[in-house]
């Protein structure tokens, strides 16, 4: 049976519910899972729902044609439609950190993320050798201001070749340009190293042992061009105490890195989210 | 406009969340919340609805009474309407300890919690003080295994008089009868000192103490027969050390318990917890 | 027995341990609790400890005599001697949220915590009734920015008069002056809803809704010139999604204030806080 | 400049850190970190302390001699010295569960780890190929009720050519027999997949999502004869609701296992975990 996942979201109105489980029912869907929200200041409507259609014969092109053409422009809808078992394409950005590195590879060698890894591209070498030990293809694209329009251009051929669907940031320390950042809206993930909206930018672990807190935190967030300041995926925290020096804020913040990024990762792939106004809805 | 909150739980059948989405659609409901949940391995589906009735002449009883000769009898459904603004009554059961007892009437005096609170039984008279300072009704029950019946009766009495919806046992050290978890069966919480099933029965704190872990608990259930077997409303835990002492335990435990009490009983006021297979199914 | 507390910090260094101890020794103390901490950066020492004096006739002014004139000046120590049973004594400043007074009042009433609170200052009459059912005084004092200089008198003269040891603002929604907060140098614990330095400032839970957070935070921290910016005492955190609206965050908020307020409150008097370079250490 | 190690525990005594303290002070070290705690009940001492011995013709034979000659003896101490330098040697055992193993290289390749791992034991041949990524030699040593003496004689030789100092099961399925567990007294770390002590044994997920627990864990311990029974290093949790299948139990699960294993190995390997009457001292 082929499983599908349907994400929709519109203006907040009567009976879109009714409307959409009535249409599954109708292409002889069994619902598996439905979950909906309502940000009720703005007035938009969101829902995920996963289905199997239980009529082997069905065609997905057509069912998508007629949801398109009765549901969708009655109620002026946004929506995707995904085969389930068709997994995400991922390009992973690395610099020189391999702690978040190895983390992803370990879990995507265990099975445990819906999704490929045909491709990871690093502005330096030094990683290309964790890389070979998972048999994944490496790509060195030197980066800087100077050579910045070259970089891009080597990147987006990439990304084209291996038909990339989305970028993961894995304490890649350049930046990514405003023509990738459009191209890939929604689809570059970054892990931000504290508890954003506190210490954005550079050396965050440090202004948090400045300050004195008790909690450290790791933030992953889509990018957008705003310096830290995308869509917000999932955030998790440590506490931390005096007896803490930098480098033990570091040791327990790369273990937030990991698991915060892996997180995202996997919910990402599995299309659990949606973004609006800046903000994510994670369905799980 | 009315605010009704609807609980449906039957066996899982196609088409459920389009009928009843339909049915309040026709019955000039605005849904403001709705979830779902289907137990795979049991086959049933449940489910939380909140709405609002436009129509201000719209008449509950005959609302009901049309769910109950169209759908609910059509999908074969165990339901529940109640008006969002009829707070259910609850009575508290307590014994020599008052911190759980301080922590709700501050809650319930604050208005953080959606109920009332007519009604104050003990099997000792140490916490009248306390009751008196927040002017609830205090009754004293003697309660031993040789005045069971008596302590029963008087019980029983009283929450028929005070007409109490649910009953709250904040660490009352006395059994509670067979009939009286009968006759409010899934509306007796409790909250136990431990993490559950680990250290069920007394003094969990010392066994924990004694088991060397390095992180204790508290769990709040609805009361069953079965000495803490009942089905699981909340938990939380706090991280100990080899540094805390029992009195540690304890008064980290304390904290706990006083959590966890609090939101059990939030969310069973909100009618927002179904009990399924010794199992609850919350929807918050 | 007498049980002391000492709190000593000096300049890092040899044998600052042994000599303590070996002091301890000398004059019949036996050290139920030692802990001490090097800020290697600052290069500072701390250290707190715990003693029975095992001689009933031990004079403490006498061994507070000798210790300043042998080790704390070998050492150029800052130090402080107390009783245990000796409990400092608190004024509690509040406004019109009632929710981390009733916490407060509750848990002080239930013994929970090592203080006196012989008094409550507050700009409105709103929470007398409260003040009034757990018997504690209140006193109604005015305060505006047109107001200031004889609002800062009273609340001084008040401070003054019940011999007050340290201030709690419990929500108190009104500037603290320079003269009060000098005064009581690292003596006034706040209470701010979110996790510093995220949202300093008004509205946090707002602005934290905005910003599309995953997780809220409150902190609590002794008062100093800076909004918002003094020694960080304690911090914790709740999940939100976006499922949550801004009366849900101000409503998990509550509950981090309280907690987060009641911990920060009962370490500080039970002297477990040092404050150097606007970072606390804390012995737990 | 060498770093070395102490860690001592003996009957609770009056003077021990004054006489230790005083003691490093002789030797001319320099004491970096100094960390004790006294088992009340059962009236124990424990001290963990670090040292720099900045004479660098400081003979650490000498001083162990002089250590055992003087204050070992006169307070009946049991001790030990370590070079923070020499890194422990330790053996994975691991059966087809590979999540756990490949966390445990990644972060060993990472540089997290201060410790050796020259070999991989396994009972299955399954996850040679990972063993092989990470260049680590792979012993498969197959197991079974009817060859334990075979297997256990197999064990033992090669932890003997291996010079391994201590044993880590990394999900590995098979029974430790008697004579490893007391070759290995307190250096054999398992994961369980509980939240001990509630469901020891095997398949913990399904008995607490039988259970309908709202929060599952994990739990890593040091191996004695008792099944699940021995001391406990560390312990976390992660929520879990209704909505959660057994399988969604099982990969939540398995970053509880990852992580909880993860930090037990690394403060084993550090020297931090003091091991008395079946409970775990961690200086942390």
């Amino acid at each position: 049976m082929q499983k599908i996942i349907i994400l929709i979201h519109c203006e907040d109105q009567k009976g879109i519910i009714a409307a959409v489980t009535d249409f599954i029912l109708r292409v002889q869907g069994n619902i598996i899972y439905i979950d909906q929200h309502v940000d009720v200041e703005q007035g938009v409507f969101f829902m995920r729902l996963e289905c199997e259609l239980t009529n082997k014969n069905s065609n997905l092109e057509v069912i998508k044609n007629v949801f398109q053409q009765t549901i969708a422009t009655d109620f002026n809808m946004s929506w995707e439609f995904y085969m389930k078992e068709q997994k995400p394409r991922m390009a992973l950005f690395v610099s020189k950190y391999d702690h978040c590195l190895y983390d992803i590879l370990g879990r995507y060698s265990a099975g445990e993320l819906a999704l490929e890894i045909p491709l990871i591209i690093s502005n330096h070498e030094d990683l290309k050798s964790v890389a070979e030990r998972f048999s994944i293809p490496f790509h060195y694209v030197p980066f800087t201001k100077e050579i910045k329009e070259e970089g891009e251009k080597t990147q987006l051929d990439l990304l084209e070749q291996y038909e990339i669907d989305f970028i993961v940031l894995a304490r890649y320390m350049q930046i990514i340009t405003p023509n990738l950042v459009a191209k890939y809206k929604n689809n570059i993930i970054n892990i931000h190293h504290s508890f954003l909206p506190a210490f954005p930018g550079a050396k965050p672990y440090h202004s948090a042992f400045e300050r004195g807190v008790k909690i450290i935190g790791a933030t992953s967030h889509y990018v957008t061009e705003g310096l830290d300041e995308g869509p917000i995926i999932e955030q998790d925290i440590a506490r931390v105490s005096h007896s803490h020096s930098i480098e033990d804020f570091i040791m327990k913040g790369r273990d937030l890195e990991r698991m915060v990024l892996a997180r995202a990762v996997k919910i990402h792939a599995e299309r659990k989210v949606m973004v609006y106004d800046n903000k994510t809805v994670v369905f799980t």
